[in-house]
């Protein structure tokens, strides 16, 4: 029988706290709509962490038994601790996945991933996106047609200052006149990260039927490897054939 | 209940009926013996085709229900039809998983969706190999160590002229000086192709479990990703908002 | 003494005999104007090619003397002779740079570079595109500022039915709601390849400074490189180490 | 006329100091070494910087006056002060050209951009080094023949934790059984960045012909390109198109 992926949903959960109109979309917080969806498949267990629980929600224990952690943050990036940051990035190079969504662009453990200052253009605006498709045979675009649509939305646009990703999955179109890299797969150390840019907190973007099919596929395809060699890469060694 | 994944094995099937050392090995042929390790996965279902088949086995209704196709040709790559490469092609770009097995670099069908020579430096001297893991969180890495290691092979070495891969898996060390990159990942239209370079007919390569864990993980990786977008592309399209 | 860049420009040459429309925006046709611009550079020397030319002006000579090749077609792709285009291929590998502009998505020399069937969804609106740089420190994008505009111009639309390329350097915005790949780098054999989407016959695309900028950048990016790695790959050889 | 491009060749600078081997190979230090042979070229002007100046030779105003810079460092990664390797990553998203060297893996500024460990297998044991060339028509490898040998050299083997390459353009052999990414090419920010294996501080490599070649091909390769963009991304901004 095969193991269910463990999800860790992450979440700074101060909009919903302070901003009715965020409460009103998002009433147990984005952390809680994103859970929900997930923990409905077969294949995977959720549990929740949010920035003002103590170590923000994720101990060692806590990311020790993650194997694919969700990230949406926006207006505390700053608060988090870099000892955690230190400690996601440990378990992102040992093999966990992780899923950055939105204004998670500008999280300290993306920025540290990436190696970049991961800015980008942006305008609140409510105005229309869409996300259209460019690899389709990549397990992230299962299910998808050509594109899909957010009626309204935070605008972000290039240049998206991040390496270029080893797969580049979905790009958006913006009504107001911009292109975007949405959907970006990278691999550091053993782990998988994927970015995906939908999901303003004013906007009821998690609850559309596409953009829940696209974190559930990326749950997937984020999941560890498991892996034979230890450790990362080896250290100093013996040679394996003679030398003279 | 999840469909099982539908392979086709493809052998030449000529050097084991006319090499007796071939024969020794490969009692059946190579076909019969990567089906034989694939059929006992529970979530694989197998058949196989030869060259000498009509249309080589390879009827339109077979790839029609193959969801990865193996190849495996050395001498009588000439020999395979042009009708029935370009039905191929076409499935790979419809979604068909390709993997394609050592000599299969000079296969019609790889050359024509590299869109390179894919020439390489080759020796058969029967020395060592040792094939490194360089993406380990890469689904084809699955239970892998650092590295593994073939006793006697023929060499293949750089420049391999191929299209630089979406991913690089497996890096080969050989024992008289040269390397080569081994285990190579591909999108192509919406198939997925993976090349692996182990395998030559005059050693029990494909008897060896770690050659035998790449190809399960490699077919598992390959699979295609039902896609809701139909045609491929678009074609003539009408303005999605409205032009002056 | 550095020596100069060698461009051929090759174009179909049939829009402009006619059609009065394309004839008044390019009256000595299309790879005139573009071998205009080129020729004025202190480090280039430029020369033109046709289809209705003996050997479509393409004869080994030629190529063997061209370092970089432009190639604009259209509405006759299928009048190129495949030997013509074999000649092409073999020169591509060999290390001449290769500039496909606009409508050559579908000549036959790019297709086989390729490898996929650079399929597209098209509208012909005469829409505003807007293409904007996702790789600001490619040397294809020097001297770009964040996007520049195409007042009118065909649409062409994902998905793009091509290899992720080795370098994604623009991504275009269209007014009727689409997104495209629009400046994509390739490596094939020594060859470099640079795919350019704008330059419709129909509006006077060439003569913008910006579409002049980006193909004088992208000779310069595309030239050969000397090697003195004879034959492409090596074939049969001997080993470089002692084997037992 | 053209520019000169500036170089900076940043040395660690303390075997040479302490270890008489590396003296009598070394005998003004590694960036004396490195600046001699970039100097002899008409188009580069070099000057060094080391460790033990103030600020490491690294202020801002000699950032701002280098086009690419060349870094080496082995034991004393840890005495690089977190400022400027803060000043020297900005430098890098601004455009400049960073050329790692060697044990110059474990560099802050070379892990920072990464974003990895930058972790891999080691040796001390001189053994012999064939670096081949798998992009032959990348500008690094202008000039060379299918490979090259390093006689004598501390080995770097995979799993080399970083990035897969945006290029991939040199694999080592070792003679005691392990393959190394050797020339690894990366855009971040503006800025290119190539990582080159040779060099280690006991052995005369770079006073090698081909591993001259190689980082002078790099310094060209890796030098800014002008861009009219301003600043990075864009941050704010209202939008190009009417929205309702």
């Amino acid at each position: 029988m095969q193991q269910k992926i463990r999800v860790t949903v992450w979440n700074e959960y101060l909009h919903e706290l302070s901003n009715p109109t965020v409460a009103a979309i998002y009433p147990q917080g984005i952390h809680h709509a994103i859970a929900d969806f997930l923990g409905k498949e077969a294949d995977i267990t959720v549990r929740t962490a949010v920035l003002r629980q103590d170590e923000h929600g994720l101990t060692q224990d806590v990311l020790d038994q993650t194997d694919v952690l969700l990230w949406w943050g926006h207006k505390a990036h700053h608060e988090v601790d870099d000892e955690i940051v230190e400690r996601v990035y440990n378990r992102v190079l040992e093999g966990m996945g992780l899923i950055v969504l939105h204004s998670g662009h500008y999280a300290k453990i993306f920025q540290k991933l990436m190696g970049t200052s991961c800015s980008l253009r942006w305008r609140e605006s409510g105005e229309k996106e869409r996300v259209w498709v460019v690899e389709q045979g990549h397990p992230i675009a299962q299910g998808l047609d050509h594109y899909f649509e957010i009626p309204q939305t935070e605008m972000y646009g290039e240049r998206f200052d991040i390496p270029a990703p080893d797969s580049l999955v979905l790009i958006s179109w913006f009504q107001g006149g911009e292109v975007f890299r949405s959907g970006c797969c990278y691999h550091r150390g053993r782990g998988k990260i994927f970015y995906f840019r939908p999901g303003h907190e004013t906007y009821p973007i998690y609850h559309q039927p596409e953009v829940q099919l696209v974190i559930r596929n990326a749950v997937r395809w984020a999941k560890p490897v498991p892996s034979l060699a230890q450790p990362l890469s080896g250290g100093s060694t013996p040679p394996l054939e003679p030398l003279e």
